[in-house]
């Protein structure tokens, strides 16, 4: 159709899937702020930054219910099929994800606020600022992988994420080290390894993703298909 | 359409939709016995009840799979709309969450094998196995309301949630009373909170599904409206 009301109403068609895609790179982009600042509030003790963190999620938690009730009128109303179609399912699922990476970002903040009230020395957030660093990059790059739709970074996220599960273990590790020497550091470490989880979920939840990215691009579903069952899906972009 | 083709396709759409329900169903038992003997390792220390839950975890991946695919294939095909289009969103979204209830109860009996090779007094498993049986008939209620659609259950299932988390509250603290008391305790201790970690986790995403059949019976999208936007949306079936 080159002309006419087809073309017409395919071009306000592709608009709105242009729309939800650019809500989801908003929501991402306050996300990566949320988390940005609850790491920062571990290392300079700021209360005022972590209730900020903490109110963002009302405003995270709205972005999602809008570009949720938009996907479901476009099904409705378009009845996408194709990559249309695996677009809207790709989006639906992409905003649960990034939804979720909130309230981790919300939790670590809860717990920063808990440990300003506790002498805890900064060496001892040393691993944990690294951990919070790697997976503030793995955010940083799946929402680039989705803006541009883009497998091979995808992949690359999705490869890094044992990366990240490595440092959360040597967190966890060093964390129960410090109970079992000072059972006083209990009420603290905990805090710790709860922050060190909140980020390790971010990391998986990022991997999922990655998949999704797959699945948009590729038409292929490759959750629980391991890393060889993307690399195998995605050969013809490596 | 009372009769002809227009008929004949109308009955078609509606098996299909019926038979994603079942294969809903057929998942949650799965994860529901899942779950089951996950907590049963807890308390009779049996390793090859804990491996046979570790390794249900590939069924439920593949029900998961053959579900969300199934639902995709309608999307393109049946182009659904109103009540029918909910029901195939709650559906990808129900399962979603399934799914990870599923990885929750693996996670339990990879912690239980852990907690067999470790000295622990039965004594000190009967809080989580309380918390354990509680969360057990939570899935079961959710699972229930889900098969019949029932939003009075479902409420009744997201109010008990609070429940659960007092209880988690409460098995946390006893237990980091013990890691203090005895810093001997603190590697199967931790292994009891990543227990009740999941347990709390499982109440969690019942709470999803509460949220999810709402949507489907009163086409309202009640997340994060909290127990108040709940009770006002489905005033008339209190």
């Amino acid at each position: 159709m080159s002309s006419g009301i087809g073309s017409h109403i395919s071009r306000q068609f592709e608009d709105e899937l242009e729309d939800i895609r650019n809500k989801v790179m908003a929501m991402g982009g306050l996300i990566e702020k949320q988390l940005q600042q609850a790491i920062n509030c571990l290392l300079i003790s700021d209360s005022a930054l972590a209730e900020d963190v903490i109110k963002t999620d009302t405003a995270v938690n709205k972005m999602e219910l809008d570009i949720d009730e938009e996907c479901t009128q476009i099904l409705a109303r378009r009845q996408p099929t194709a990559s249309d179609l695996r677009l809207v399912i790709t989006v639906i699922k992409t905003i649960n994800d990034l939804e979720r990476i909130g309230d981790e970002a919300k939790r670590i903040a809860r717990m920063a606020l808990e440990l300003m009230d506790k002498d805890v020395g900064k060496a001892r957030l040393q691993a944990i600022k690294h951990l919070g660093e790697h997976v503030k990059t793995v955010l940083h790059h799946i929402l680039d992988a989705f803006a541009r739709m883009d497998t091979t970074e995808a992949y690359q996220i999705y490869r890094q994420d044992k990366q990240v599960d490595l440092e959360y273990e040597s967190t966890l590790r060093q964390t129960i080290t410090f109970m079992m020497e000072d059972p006083r550091s209990i009420p603290w470490a905990l805090n710790i390894i709860w922050i060190a989880r909140a980020l390790e979920r971010i990391g998986d939840r990022a991997t999922n993703i990655s998949e999704y990215i797959i699945f948009f691009v590729k038409g292929k579903d490759v959750r629980h298909t391991g890393v060889e069952g993307i690399e195998e899906t995605i050969k013809d972009d490596l």
